[in-house]
């Protein structure tokens, strides 16, 4: 049976983490909001009722309801074989992909960094403040931590001789960090030669090449969690 | 052998979701940077190299290090049943645990909107804007989110009859809050019994009762993750 995945229909945001490690893989999805709109995900996520999630994206696998991005690959890693089955493995996997989360995070602070429910219009000196310290340091300390990552791997992706949802998050953060900053991405991302071959191999992987030439895969635009602003770009 | 945990040494912090699980269920560990200062943290940081930590805290089971509180949460909730051995109770308690990151990382932005790395005295106005945002919106929403977990739980406790991890993480968010802001928590908690509650209830647990009465129990201050900044607050 095809899981049920629910997420903001017009952008990748945070569910783009899910879609790609489920596009990878080859599993079947209904990206049910894509088709019943906005309001059929807000109708859906108010008939969850107490126990539901906090906000998309959510998996439903036949009545189990899982949200969090990285409890959701959690589940689907363990389930698919997209994780290593070690404890040490599986652990120091979710431990990356929240790492991935925390960038996230910080990405839709920089503009969003006063009013999260405001526009982005609202708060645009402050974003590019916000905006400086990310390109001039946090997003170094990020990338150095995942090329050690890459680097000091077991094989020729993150956790081994095969790819596991940590590469396909990884592709997905150099994709939008890419598109988010171009110019500093382009100054950068040479001292990061790993993470750029992971971004590489991912892109490769047959589900993925389908998917990024499908309409299934939504344009970066700005609404979603890496916008681009050419104001807060530098490099 | 008892876990070495290591996190800066002076706060609660993030760490403190850590230590109150470790303490309620009577599990030894050294806190080591208490002893070894931040010096020795951070000297201990470098140590582990590429696939170590991306910040505090961390924890070291025998040589198996792990970092990200969820995921540390995981890891000792499977090992020593402070979380539900099914599927649907841990993912949905991880899903929980996640949430609480989520309300972490937003509380520690209110007074650090514009530049993480920089004072809160460099961004006091922007400080004030987004304390305004979370106190009238994303404080009731995440209050209200939690209730409901609560009023649904199938027992005492948010995963069942016996307390996990989630509860002593809900007893910490509280704490926090009514630290950070007395007077909008004073306004509003009577609208989540529930909450309220499971807080109380952690209170009394044994060894949760004993930590707070022992040094090992830091005070809040304006370091941590939970500030109390007076401007900040309001009814």
């Amino acid at each position: 049976m095809a899981y049920d995945l629910w997420y903001w229909p017009g952008i990748q945001g945070r569910g783009e983490f899910v879609r790609l490690a489920l596009e990878a893989a080859g599993i079947a999805y209904n990206d049910r909001a894509r088709v019943a709109g906005e309001e059929g995900l807000l109708a859906d996520l108010e008939r969850r009722g107490a126990r539901g999630p906090f906000a998309p994206p959510y998996l439903d696998a036949d009545g189990l309801v899982i949200a969090q991005v990285a409890n959701i690959l959690l589940y689907l890693g363990e389930r698919h074989r997209l994780a290593p089955a070690d404890p040490a493995g599986w652990l120091w996997l979710n431990q990356l992909q929240l790492t991935i989360a925390d960038l996230v995070a910080e990405v839709h602070n920089i503009h969003h960094p006063v009013e999260m429910m405001a526009y982005y219009e609202e708060q645009k000196p402050e974003a590019a403040r916000a905006a400086r310290q990310f390109r001039a340091e946090r997003l170094p300390k990020f990338l150095a931590h995942f090329e050690a990552s890459v680097n000091d791997a077991p094989g020729d992706w993150l956790t081994g001789e095969r790819w596991s949802y940590g590469d396909t998050s990884l592709f997905q953060v150099v994709e939008g960090l890419r598109y988010m900053f171009p110019q500093r991405m382009a100054a950068l991302q040479g001292d990061y030669p790993g993470v750029i071959r992971i971004r590489d191999q991912v892109a490769a992987l047959p589900g993925v090449r389908a998917y990024l030439r499908s309409e299934r895969r939504l344009p970066f635009n700005t609404d979603g969690i890496f916008r681009h602003y050419p104001e807060l770009d530098a490099a």
